[in-house]
């Protein structure tokens, strides 16, 4: 790994890991919450491709690798305590494996988690196997 | 702990928490990220006041204690996993510690982070010790 002080202002947690939000840049919709290692960071910024890290898959995970709906980069911001990073991109399509625009489809409504967001696209269409 | 199966939904981390989003319900902005307890979103959505889990005091937070910046919450969403809340607030005056409007407020730009957002409060006058 490169030292880098501009990455090194990150601080990463326990497992190397830093909390991601992807937020589409001109809408401000809330796409989704992933996590980054240094390198899936370091990755992002060379490429402006969003990179996270798969903590199911233990691996880079390049957002869109298997189902086409991308995510580039338009601004990374870090928070007050450097320990969360915000990610604002341009969305390819829908963010979530379940074909939904947003993994945020469900909302607190008496008591209950209601979707109120419809599938854009069939997830079937977007994966062979796994989520991408 | 109350047995609620609306709040068992909530897939809490090894630590018994959950990264929660803070988002300005009206303007779309990214004001802060947080983790939740159990308790601390079961309060939350008691009382329509956003309470965190302080990990630094290991304690409930509820937000504006100390700096009167209190969260109103207007609309709360759960992601596809489980795994991360949304929190959709109405934010009083300023949520950052430092008195900027959002945490988020440094910007990646040149292989530097650089602040564009202005201290609008004096985070002395927020605070007597501590976060809040």
């Amino acid at each position: 790994m490169t030292a880098d002080p501009f990455l090194d202002e990150v601080r990463f947690d326990a497992d190397g890991l830093v909390p991601a939000i992807a937020q589409q840049h001109d809408t401000g919709e809330i796409l989704m919450m992933a996590w980054m290692s240094r390198e899936a960071l370091a990755e992002t910024l060379a490429t402006g491709r969003v990179c996270y890290w798969s903590r199911s898959r233990q691996a880079l995970w390049r957002k869109g690798d298997t189902s086409g709906q991308t995510q580039r980069l338009v601004e990374l911001r870090l928070d007050c305590d450097g320990d969360a990073v915000l990610v604002r991109v341009d969305q390819t399509g829908v963010a979530c494996h379940t074909g939904r625009r947003s993994c945020f489809f469900r909302v607190a409504d008496g008591g209950a988690w209601k979707t109120d967001q419809p599938v854009l696209h069939d997830p079937k269409a977007l994966y062979g196997h796994s989520h991408g």
